[in-house]
């Protein structure tokens, strides 16, 4: 876990999150038109799309690259991407050859505009971190019965919506829906009033399958990481959620961090899952380390103001792997695609700062939480900008996301009023 | 609603499921590795894409059938929609120009296999029929709490998984699960014991929308209509859908019949959601007929032996339409694609006999049904065969979807020991 100097300086700091150790996968484009794909190192992005049109890179016989996003890259494989890893690694060490060359493909990062950097197949979200689903259920249910009787048994998990998926840095609208609140007779159309955030991480399926695998499997079927905010409109998911789960409180947006972090880059910060209560089902046991040590943050800025980081937790915190999630996820024989996205579920530590959602932070807003500016929340208001961070923190080095934020817009006056209806 | 009859005979038939008047759309090939776009004529295919790259179609600049599915045509509008059907019907219509040319591009449709019509990009299953809701909360909950509280003012929904859709025909491997009968203290992994189907229509989505729609943009957003067995594991259902919804046992696969029936079919034959209890908030509110009245029976066969309907019902039984489901599902700012596919909910009636799934008809396995052949059932079986018919029924012709159908194949010995595995 020690640094891997580059040549490119910004990318020796302490404080980058993109050393030589991570160089993770993102799209970005310095002319909206033309969207390439591109790997952090330091303060520059590698521009491989160019490289790939100029043949300094011969991956497949088809260019991987052109399409300016990941996936065809994805359903390469493992080999391809171990391959791929290691020549960067070669291209951008220090010392290596042809600096010169490279050179003329690096791209300021300041300069340059981030988009999705994968197709979304589909999105599945869980509800797998223990602390989370106690809050929660403490909160709905009361602390006797916080614990579904299933939770300790599998992830818990629901298919999400794959087109609300966009990149940090999208502004998020405040959504309508429909709320009763537990005094009211009929429910009403109106804009959400409890908007909040979900602070998790979010796996990316890089190999499909067919049938049933195992954890050992489905742990080698995940490309990389992201950081991933699902929105959540409290109020519109407390009217709807009963008896087939959350729907339209949940497809308003959910924000992935610009740059996808290999499992090659992850793999010195491996951790246990926490010791389990009851035994698992052989088919979900753990097979090996599959969570990582992440230090995750959260930090809200009202409009115009300073930010205040509200909350700090790891995604150690996770009950369940993403392995386990995606094992269990093919349990039925679902079909999994290069491209399938799992959100972990929030990420919650134990203590109260390091709860990873307004609905714990503020619990149901009966505690409102208080920023440095002296402003009080219990759920977002229009204004206010999100972002998560999270980094494995090595000897001297950080491997990191970048930003994934988003700032809230209020909500339309009239939802059907709109240029362009049909 | 009288026939227009066509130069092709079999079209004038009071039998066949595809008269002039019909003209759905679907995917087949007589080759494996070509798979064509074709439209349904009596007991004929009319080749399409053969057509278009024969020079005879020039809907768009670049060649919309190529692919082989309905997904690139759909993409054009429902102004391209509205002139292709004219420009089919007026090729096929008795006393037609050029029949000649035009019966070159005629395949058997007994020598054609079907596969799937559109390339599906997201999947969501509501749960819109009063029958159904009431009796499956009647035996979950019991007769006072049968309809949940928020059931009367907005149809309930859930992400399914694009991926487990499948074509009629294709063989549904039984899943295995995690199942806990209340007796039990502890859950299993074991093969599915109550494997059911559920008889739906699925709406399909043929424009795009990035915001709120109104019910009527939601209507004029839905490019045609297909029978949709929804298969579902009861036992892995019950143990897992608390508290965020149904997840693997919905999973293992979906069918659609291969006929797309483009809503212009249909027109002759809408009619009103049923009345209404409360009265649905104004954006919710019907702006017109939006229900089709489409007769629909459910057949099962075990293996070997003939086969006996078990339900016969009507599309007109559901409570919401689907351009209500679809203008729930938009509320939220949702963004909404070509090639969504919406599940209407299981479509029972009032009646016994008329009950869309295993789990009704046999009232959760406590009256098994009897078959013609003697047999009884409270569920599915190994081997058994599901066809769901439904056709709407004009004045001596029938506009109706092909069979659409699937046979259940046993449970893998053990799920995870196959060829291939990674």
């Amino acid at each position: 876990m020690t640094l891997l100097r580059s040549w490119i300086d910004s990318a020796n700091s302490a404080t980058t999150d993109f050393p030589l150790n991570n160089l993770p996968y993102g799209s970005f484009s310095t002319d909206e038109s033309h969207v390439r794909c591109g790997v952090a190192i330091g303060d520059r992005i590698l521009d491989v799309s160019s490289m790939e049109e100029d043949g300094f890179l011969d991956l497949s016989e088809e260019f991987v690259f052109a399409v300016g996003d990941w996936s065809d890259f994805m359903a390469l494989g493992p080999a391809v991407w171990a391959t791929f890893r290691a020549r960067l690694t070669a291209m951008l060490v220090e010392g290596a050859a042809d600096q010169t060359e490279i050179a003329r493909y690096l791209v300021p990062m300041d300069a340059a505009q981030m988009h999705l950097p994968f197709a979304i197949s589909e999105y599945t979200d869980f509800y797998a971190g223990r602390h989370h689903a106690t809050n929660v259920g403490t909160m709905f249910r009361g602390a006797e019965n916080a614990l579904p009787p299933n939770w300790l048994h599998m992830p818990i998990g629901y298919n999400g919506r794959a087109s609300s998926v966009v990149v940090s840095g999208t502004e998020v609208r405040r959504p309508w829906g429909q709320l009763k609140a537990p005094t009211e007779e009929t429910p009403r159309f109106a804009p959400c009033a409890r908007f909040d955030l979900e602070l998790e991480m979010g796996a990316i399926v890089g190999v499909g399958s067919d049938g049933p695998v195992s954890v050992a499997e489905a742990d080698a079927m995940i490309f990389g990481y992201v950081l991933l905010n699902d929105w959540s409109a409290r109020d519109i998911q407390a009217w709807e959620y009963q008896p087939l789960g959350p729907f339209q409180s949940k497809a308003t947006a959910t924000t992935i961090s610009p740059w996808i972090v290999p499992k090659a880059a992850l793999e010195p910060f491996r951790c246990e899952t926490p010791a389990r209560e009851v035994p698992l089902l052989p088919h979900l046991q753990d097979a090996g380390p599959m969570l990582y040590d992440i230090a995750l943050e959260v930090g809200l800025a009202p409009e115009g103001a300073a930010e205040t980081v509200i909350a700090r937790t790891n995604y150690r915190e996770m009950y369940y792997s993403s392995a386990q999630q995606l094992a269990h996820h093919s349990t039925s024989g679902c079909p999994m695609n290069v491209g399938d996205l799992l959100g972990s579920g929030t990420i919650s530590g134990p203590t109260k700062d390091s709860r990873g959602s307004l609905l714990e932070l503020s619990w149901g807003g009966k505690e409102p939480i208080t920023l440095e500016t002296g402003e009080t929340r219990s759920f977002l208001e229009d204004g206010d900008t999100l972002t998560l961070r999270g980094a494995a923190l090595g000897d001297g080095y950080r491997v990191g996301f970048g930003a994934c934020t988003g700032t809230v817009l209020p909500a339309l006056a009239d939802p059907f009023a709109r240029e362009g209806a049909l």
